[in-house]
């Protein structure tokens, strides 16, 4: 299988290339677009030689953005360039669904999947988001770009960071490192999470896929075999981050990572918004942390 | 004199603070909008002290740009943390002038000031934008914020490109150092400039106020004086750039400074294209460039 890949645009940045691209996803059933950065040494690299293929994180950005906006934003290309990191970029749902009312709000459907995969009508046909970056868009980009699948991060802002978390708990075979940027820790305690889970999942007690198997907190609570990322998980939170108390609960996350021993570097930043300031404040941070751990792999 | 400036939003960013104002601008007639990065060391500084005022740049975006295009697009507050240097974007032109027809073009009109004074009805009640960028807008930062109004480079984009030149070679006194990215280096001689020029000054031979006046090369070209920045001016300008051949027009510029004896590095960036992946790319670079030099006049 190589589906095709359809070039958006490609822009020269940093000596590699921002491109942004459309393929026919086979779990969604709809054209997907993703960003990809590919820093310049990849030029140097050939996808058929396995030692040369390069690590990569995946961002997955928050409500209401889409692959566009960390690329724009973020300001991140520097650092993976100097890193030699490639940066993979999904979309933040389906577009073209036509579920009915699905642009009705901003905090859910069109740019709000929550990245989970959703088991109730009418979304469950296409919002299909966990399996996706999980199990599908890697490959995809692996098949064309010399990525090595075994030196992948995730990272995420927000509903992206929600995303992140509880994509690596999941998936821990999948994606070595993980960090989060203001992420939602606890989506089954917050008006954010409880509207998601309820409209994709259906009722908690009566849903065979329940809520806290899609909330970062329960599920690193849930890890009696211990810490499932013994390198650390590294967490940004802005202090003046008007979500912070409502929605965000990072408190509930750290408890969890304390009761099982997980290493968490949770910076509490004086000041700090919920926007991209903040995280292009602290990128090059994150995409160190997982050039850390991706870089001993080899 | 110290008009009040509405804060429209402020934002923590890699240790200062990134700010969007709005102000009754004396010289539009208009309220007038500005973006303000103000880096970590300017929080310990004081208005009061001129000793301890820092230098600033001015950034001209280009065409269809606010002032907060180069805030959020640019990369630029991590450097301007680093040296400690001020960063001033203004909009690109008078909002809310009401002229006939100005919202119908691109690249004539709202967003497309070209950074000159008109005299052309109905444009010259409100578009000064020379004016307004010379001699205004620096000395209302200055009356809230520690900034040296001695030590004050200005660069730009594309139509800010020209913008940037232009103001500098009229105002050598003002702005102490200069640089450009893509910019529009002889707009008599291009559409974009030819469409403007008429619009703005009207007909060549029949304006007091020459287009050549208003034209990097032909200013540049016309310093019988000598090289008027000695310390060098720095361009950089993409190869991969759609609007190189038929708009920008680098080697005029060059060539008018290898006449008069002006230091120019012109870098010609293999790749790159006329958009903010390019401006991010290089824009380190340019910082630094000004920081050199203004950090001489301390």
């Amino acid at each position: 299988m190589n589906p095709s890949i359809e070039t958006i645009a490609e822009h020269a940045s940093f000596g590699g290339v921002q491109g942004f691209y459309r393929h026919e996803s086979s779990t969604i059933g709809l054209p997907m677009r993703f960003g990809l950065y590919m820093p310049p040494n990849s030029a140097l690299t050939n996808a058929a030689s396995a030692d040369l293929r390069i690590a990569a994180v995946v961002f997955l950005a928050g409500l209401t953005c889409n692959e566009e906006t960390f690329a724009i934003k973020a300001g991140a290309q520097a650092k993976a360039a100097e890193l030699g990191l490639a940066l993979i970029m999904p979309d933040t749902s389906p577009r073209g669904a036509n579920v009915v009312g699905e642009a009705d709000a901003w905090d859910f459907g069109l740019a709000a999947s929550f990245y989970l995969d959703a088991t109730q009508e009418p979304w469950r046909a296409h919002y299909q988001m966990a399996s996706y970056v999980a199990s599908e868009l890697i490959s995809v980009v692996a098949q064309r770009w010399p990525i090595d699948v075994n030196r992948v991060g995730i990272m995420g802002h927000s509903m992206g960071g929600h995303g992140a978390l509880t994509l690596a708990l999941k998936h821990p075979a999948q994606f070595k490192s993980v960090s989060a940027i203001a992420p939602i820790c606890a989506p089954t305690q917050c008006p954010w999470g409880k509207k998601a889970l309820s409209g994709y999942l259906g009722d908690d007690a009566a849903s065979q896929n329940s809520w806290a198997q899609h909330d970062a907190s329960a599920l690193m609570q849930a890890c009696a075999r211990g810490a499932p990322f013994p390198s650390g998980i590294l967490i940004d939170q802005g202090l003046a981050d008007k979500f912070l108390l409502d929605q965000l609960n990072p408190d509930h996350f750290d408890a969890a990572c304390e009761a099982v021993g997980q290493p968490l570097r949770l910076r509490r930043q004086v000041g700090y918004d919920h926007g991209y300031y903040f995280v292009a404040s602290v990128i090059d941070d994150h995409l160190a942390h997982h050039h850390a751990r991706l870089a001993q792999l080899v």
